[in-house]
């Protein structure tokens, strides 16, 4: 088999064999295929797609580039939760204790933020001592004992992935349909849950823009999920405005801990327990609506509060900052925006907030910067929420005088103040399920 | 500037600035793009074409990638001659100096040959003696002197072109109308004459199959050659068949000959004749009539035969190869094809015998491969010609028994003898001068 006819069946619009992506990835990750042919071939794809049987292959073929997580030790169903990303995106934080606290088994491998979107691990990392890196052993029993365990992602987990990714960054291939939907689940399907709940976000904030791409992207996802043999649902959230009121790590954690006690913004509250009902349903908890109110008396029970302390604890971390959040690190500076007009909250700027809180301290523009655990953003108000003009419409949070002064100077292009109030956002707008559609 | 914005901008259909494709050229030179970048681009390239533009400029920067022949030495209008190959192309060997004979000052730098088609280079150096590697002031004497000499390129003409065409041949970027223009044209730039003629062979033994293909490869050479200074004429001409009778090195030299004396194969004739003639026009010769007129004459007067002789002596070789053809090295075995049956000669699959006189030992699969400049094949009957059964109808040459073995068991596929005369093929389809085409 030649790579460079491999390249060519592409370029000119054919599909590729099973053996042929066997080939290409596993040549991929040795070195055997120089990383010229294999750009070639991302530009091949970019122009000519994969049908649904190459993005399976290719998946699967990336999700056993390296070590594959071996869950059989852990009793049940064990179901994962994965999001494209977005500002304020706390959600696993409750639908996975949520989940948890039904007896869904969830082993959670979580990535890093960057850019714009934060990542779980970094949320979980700002609580004082916790800990992300556990052994397989450790993390088994954990899920075991807890139903709920949530750790780094291995150093080996789909390493073809890892080498396509830094490829196609830098050769403009990311925006590929069959390229995106087989890294992030290249990634779920070598963390070994048995069903997957995907969490694709639209809008402003999200990488995906549009409706139309955010369903493609799902379906797309959808349809590896289950040729690979795991139960996957998709529900589109809208990221047009950031999810909750918080942005920022420790600020987060929070405010997920705030829905987990009953309280906290709406809009958090309906796509957390949306998820959860979707986790509960996969595992076989009943009828979706059946699922959904065991999720919301998973809140009210307080069972799910109860699941997140435990994995805080069960992970070295201190449980007892979820009643003290004075026992957070706290910023050095703090400074609060006043509305500068009366107004109804008619429009975020989600992407542009979200790069705010990274010049706050809260995220990284590289891979390996620092992350200031209690940097971010407060809004005090919510979208649609009417301010008047001097009250506090958001608080920053930042260790740097600088970097506060320049996130200060820049936060008014990230709101508008409006006379109209504004409609209620679509928090879920469509659901994917193998071989069905629905959009709300 | 970066490149990966640079890759983004052609992948979405956009043009190129002049800055990006200099930035681009000179960083794949220096290694500062590494290849994975330039293979992506070379893909992008593939699918969205390059304008008239950017391919110019695109080939003026690989021209002036390495070093570029400086010419001004020599007095007159030098003026090149380019074929994109064929088999049993030899008339450079005859247009050459054909225009020399009438005061044009040819000044070439070939190539060796690789695949089916064959290299003037290796023609030359089946001359026992010839040399083609001259300093570039042995080489300016010798054009000053005889008006004509053919050499090797040198080491350092358009590395670009040397870096993308390696980068090409494994990525599947081969066929790319703006790529193969500009990898020609690049050469063509840099060997530093003031005018070039293209001999763009169209047909089954040629690279570009249709007319369509090769007018538009000839449209956009000429295109570049004018927007970089030079007077730049393209001819379409026929490779549905074989060009004379020989193919292989010694054997081309002689048939080459045989023209320059007023004998030899019409179809070589006539398409030698009307390349020189554009060579002479270009040089400010007169009208294309009156310079065709000139070429046949100093066929008649003997004096274009006096030019290769004087070339070949001045380049060291045994010109006495002219009047005895004896004296170029005699392959160890001659094989002669007798004709199957009675009939036209209708057909030559022209491809098939350009690579069944690689395996008689004429030419090269690799890069490297040694060259047996006696091995080849004459045939004896030409196209439309009528044989009767028996009667030589090829005699194959070679120095060793069991590739004349091998050819010899292959021949019979390469031609069809048929019941009706064919119509004669025509040799010149089309011409391509600035802003002008004719079609005959």
């Amino acid at each position: 088999m030649r790579m460079t006819e491999i390249i060519a069946k592409k370029r000119d619009g054919n599909a590729l064999t099973e053996e042929e992506i066997t080939f290409f990835i596993s040549g991929c990750v040795s070195g055997g295929i120089p990383d010229y042919q294999t750009s070639a071939l991302l530009m091949a794809i970019y122009f000519n797609g994969m049908n649904e049987q190459e993005t399976a292959v290719l998946t699967q073929r990336m999700a056993s580039s390296g070590s594959r997580m071996d869950l059989s030790a852990i009793d049940g169903v064990k179901v994962d939760k994965h999001s494209t990303g977005g500002v304020g995106d706390k959600t696993s934080l409750i639908c996975g204790p949520i989940a948890a606290a039904c007896g869904v088994k969830v082993a959670k491998m979580s990535g890093k933020g960057l850019g714009h979107t934060g990542g779980t691990i970094d949320k979980l990392l700002s609580i004082p001592h916790m800990r992300t890196e556990l052994a397989p052993e450790e993390f088994f029993k954990a899920v075991q004992k807890n139903n709920i365990s949530m750790i780094s992602q291995s150093g080996n987990l789909a390493p073809a992935d890892k080498k396509l990714y830094a490829l196609r960054d830098v050769t403009a291939t990311v925006e590929s349909l069959p390229l995106i939907a087989s890294s992030i689940m290249s990634k779920k399907l070598a963390a070994g849950s048995d069903c997957i709940v995907l969490d694709v976000k639209t809008g402003s904030g999200a990488f995906m823009k549009t409706l139309d791409d955010s369903l493609a992207l799902a379906e797309a996802m959808v349809k590896i999920g289950e040729a690979s043999g795991k139960k996957t649902v998709a529900l589109i959230t809208d990221m047009n405005v950031p999810l909750g009121h918080a942005v920022g790590n420790s600020l987060e954690v929070m405010e997920a801990a705030d829905i987990l006690k009953g309280k906290g913004p709406a809009d958090l509250k309906e796509v957390s327990l949306s998820l959860a009902a979707e986790m509960i349903y996969l595992a076989g908890g009943g009828s979706l609506k059946e699922c959904r109110q065991k999720a919301e008396e998973a809140i009210s029970s307080g069972a799910a509060l109860e699941k997140f302390r435990q994995m805080i604890l069960s992970q070295g971390g201190d449980a007892s900052v979820l009643e003290d959040y004075g026992k957070f690190k706290q910023p050095k500076y703090i400074r609060t925006i006043p509305a500068p007009t009366n107004g109804y909250l008619t429009k975020v700027e989600t992407e542009r907030l979200g790069h705010l809180s990274v010049i706050l301290g809260a995220g990284r523009t590289m891979k390996d910067d620092p992350i200031d655990y209690s940097a971010g953003i407060l809004l005090k108000a919510g979208f649609g929420d009417y301010v008047q003009k001097g009250v506090p419409l958001a608080v920053l949070y930042s260790d740097k005088e600088s970097e506060l002064d320049e996130a200060e100077a820049l936060f008014p292009s990230t709101v508008l103040l409006g006379n109209q109030k504004p409609s209620p956002p679509k928090l879920v707008l469509a659901r994917v399920e193998k071989d069905r559609i629905s959009r709300f």
